[in-house]
């Protein structure tokens, strides 16, 4: 091992860095600020977290932790159970860490992906104290060599003043060149961002900071964490089907090619399972500008249906990831790694007119989407960068199914319980019963068409009744306020939405 | 006039196409898609609208009217009278045609004011069968020179098969060489916009279509009607003195210089009085980048507060209008207009570092705006640029009075009845009580904070009740749903928000 290590700390004044997650967590004060990599499961640091919340226990206490987005290797919930963070920013997915929140314990920042560094790198956020990168490789000029994500990792290293990295043994290094590392130039010189295609490369393939700011080096060999998605399921196969047939009409009517644009889907099961579709479809030359590149992505490449993909994080399945981790020189010229700023960014979304695919906890039938919260209160895990997205897609898809918790619960409401995307936002809805197509409709339309195509046959005899007493009651929008919110009231008082028998 | 109006066709070719606007509008055919000129009541066309709602009291008729935003000279009330409109895109101010939106009797789509061309462009939105703009001027070319406002038109005439320019006399010729016309590049191989600076040309000085798709000439001499916005008032000023003060302690901790960033300010007396505000301020060498300028804007000039704005268009009070329009020609180095698309590009907004300054309807104790509905039900006026500005700025500014209608009802709520702006998308909330600054906050910091900086008086304790009761409950964003939109319901019922005695 001890070889292995120095060969990938290229820079030789840097190897008596190299410390324990033990000695390096040593660094961290209580309430400090720290920027650490790690997005959807993939490359985030994870000995020093892990040494940090074992100090924590010992010795209490709390630090702002801000990320690329969700972290792997439960750090999360340890970190939570270790009563270690204050403040968390901008996205989390752990349970554990989901109650903290939920209590109130953990001051919980639900951003758009794309904007936490612009907001550091203004000061509208407070500073950085540390950045904790993981990384491949530190290459001759000090130069960080990320690992399977980019996340925030690049802003964080260059924004804070000391920087602890945690090579990863068990990274391959394959992985070198596949990132494409640009800042935006500081305003008020601030210059277009070239991209202009998935394919642009445009920046470094390492994130350049002064070796002097690696305060120490750590060397671990855990592995990413598993992505969690399930596969697809009939439900989410009917929603895949009835985009392929869309997107077919589409082409059809010659608004798109079949080509279709470039693709982003949200990370989770039936974002997958929806790319997956693609699979078995007219549509080819597919590519790619996307969050997080997932099992569907590998798929569609092996099935030569598409040319090229841009994420900001690779998180595969343990199959999946068996069979492309070795191969993944194969797949380097199609791939590239981007800071989220830059996969997220609303500038290259409006430019490559992205057809943009997220996942709905439950939308209402003028097509206002919640993504978050839970009755309107729960938070389950953020906003991620689906706004970044919806707001300036060429086309805005959000995907749910009809029904949860066996149909306890309609996923279309009168009136969602809190609003991440509005109206103005959102193109098209689908669920397993069907799809609507909103645009160019105003709400009466939009509400008549979700009921008749999206809602679960179950409940559309009640939510078509709410429609008609609003309607009667008047307004561009109809609604019958004290009513708006009674499905979600019902759901928290007996655990489900349906009337009490 | 005869000669007045000759010069102004200075492609002799197309000087046999002048008609009056009876012969110009029986171009237009029952169930059409017009796309007319025309953006927060400047620079509409005038006579052939006018003379189409004649017609369609003799002969009915309906349309599906496009325009930039609202539109002057009682054109949206004339024809919402003469049942003239099916259809309505993407922005109305009329009373007249607020209740036929709110009957329901006309479909309005309610958009972003940057995407309703993106969605033409591509066939997403129905295509404009004529495109009606009013001009200065025709070039040589068979260039259409615009007049007050830019909006659509562009985009309208080049889409169009067919285009009735209407020249208007009384408007100046020194408008010529304001215009900045730019259209994107069509995807796949959309190149940026190279706007960097509010000052960037970019663009013609007009409207480039080929001479030929000009159908009918129509003369006309109407104004455009004045701006209806209101002096400023004890409480206006106390928010622009709050935002003053926020502003100077924003440069005093270095994250502004006194040359702040480009400035946005939506339509209306608030913002109005807001940048009004900044007369007697320690800032400097201001800039806008807006979508209207209004008497604030000519006030910053002779102030020598502003060096340059661009918008969209100019709405100005009869006041300020005759002190600016025959002096134009000393401010025009100063001034820049541009289509909507431009004016409000996500990409620009974001690169330039926009402070947007929009008026909320009202707003949430977490910061969700509404900017649009009444009650939840009925439509205003729109969102108008407010997302296009608010999701892209670097500083998010929503403004209202913290009560209305006599203190009856509170615009500080619970829960608003209709969401245009995610707490995402919201930085910082100001009334006359104060301001709340929500950067870098959880739910329940903003919630408190909002309550003890914004709420008026009366209705602190009320919502300060509500929210502690909901916070007992638990949660991310703590809500109790029973209550959550009881005033509104209770204002509906009774005209007050207040608990009947």
């Amino acid at each position: 091992m001890a070889e292995d290590y120095l060969s990938r700390i290229r820079n030789h004044a840097l190897r008596d860095r190299v410390v324990s997650a033990d000695e390096a967590a040593a660094l961290i004060k209580d309430g400090m600020v720290l920027g650490m990599s790690g997005f959807t499961r993939a490359g985030e640091a994870k000995a020093v977290p892990m040494a940090l919340a074992e100090r924590a226990k010992r010795d209490p206490l709390k630090v702002t932790l801000m990320t690329g987005a969700s972290l792997g290797n439960d750090l999360d919930k340890t970190l939570a159970e270790a009563h270690a963070l204050s403040r968390r920013i901008p996205f989390q997915s752990d349970p554990a860490l989901r109650r903290e929140i939920n209590a109130g314990e953990v001051m919980f920042i639900d951003q758009h992906l794309s904007e936490t560094v612009e907001q550091l790198r203004t000061h509208q956020l407070p500073a950085v104290d540390i950045a904790i990168i993981e990384a491949v490789a530190i290459n001759e000029q000090g130069g960080i060599i990320p690992t399977t994500s980019v996340g925030n990792s690049a802003s964080f290293a260059i924004l804070a003043p000391k920087v602890i990295v945690e090579i990863n043994t068990s990274q391959p290094l394959t992985l070198e060149g596949m990132h494409d590392i640009y800042i935006p130039t500081y305003r008020p010189a601030r210059m277009p961002v070239p991209v202009v295609a998935p394919q642009s490369r445009v920046g470094l393939p390492y994130i350049p900071i002064p070796p002097e700011k690696i305060a120490a080096i750590v060397i671990s060999q855990k592995h990413d964490s598993a992505s969690n998605i399930l596969e697809p399921d009939e439900e989410t196969r009917a929603i895949a089907g009835h985009l392929v047939e869309f997107f077919k009409s589409e082409v059809a009517a010659g608004r798109l090619t079949n080509q279709l644009q470039p693709l982003q889907a949200g990370i989770g099961t039936i974002a997958n399972a929806v790319l997956h579709g693609m699979i078995d479809s007219p549509f080819h030359d597919l590519t790619m500008y996307s969050e997080v590149l997932q099992d569907s992505t590998f798929d569609l490449f092996d099935a030569g249906k598409m040319v090229f993909a841009s994420g900001s994080s690779m998180t595969l399945s343990p199959a999946k990831s068996a069979s492309v981790m070795p191969r993944l020189d194969e797949y380097k010229s199609r791939l590239m790694l981007r800071p989220q700023e830059i996969s997220n960014h609303p500038e290259i979304v409006r430019r490559l007119g992205i057809i943009a695919i997220n996942t709905a906890l439950e939308f209402d039938i003028y097509g206002n989407v919640n993504s978050t919260h839970v009755m309107g209160t729960q938070m389950m895990n953020g906003i991620g960068g689906s706004g970044d997205f919806a707001r300036n897609a060429f086309m805005s898809i959000f995907v749910t199914k009809s029904v949860a918790k066996g149909g306890r619960i309609s996923s279309v409401v009168p009136m969602v319980s809190h609003v991440d995307h509005t109206e103005h936002d959102v193109d098209i809805l689908v669920t397993e019963q069907g799809l609507a197509d909103l645009r160019g409709l105003a709400p009466r339309e939009r509400a008549r068409l979700v009921i008749a195509n999206c809602v679960h046959p179950e409940w559309r005899g009640q939510i078509s009744d709410y429609f008609e007493r609003a309607v009667a009651r008047g307004g561009h929008t109809p609604h019958l306020l004290e009513e708006a919110l009674s499905w979600h009231d019902r759901l928290r008082r007996t655990g489900s939405m349906q009337p009490e028998a």
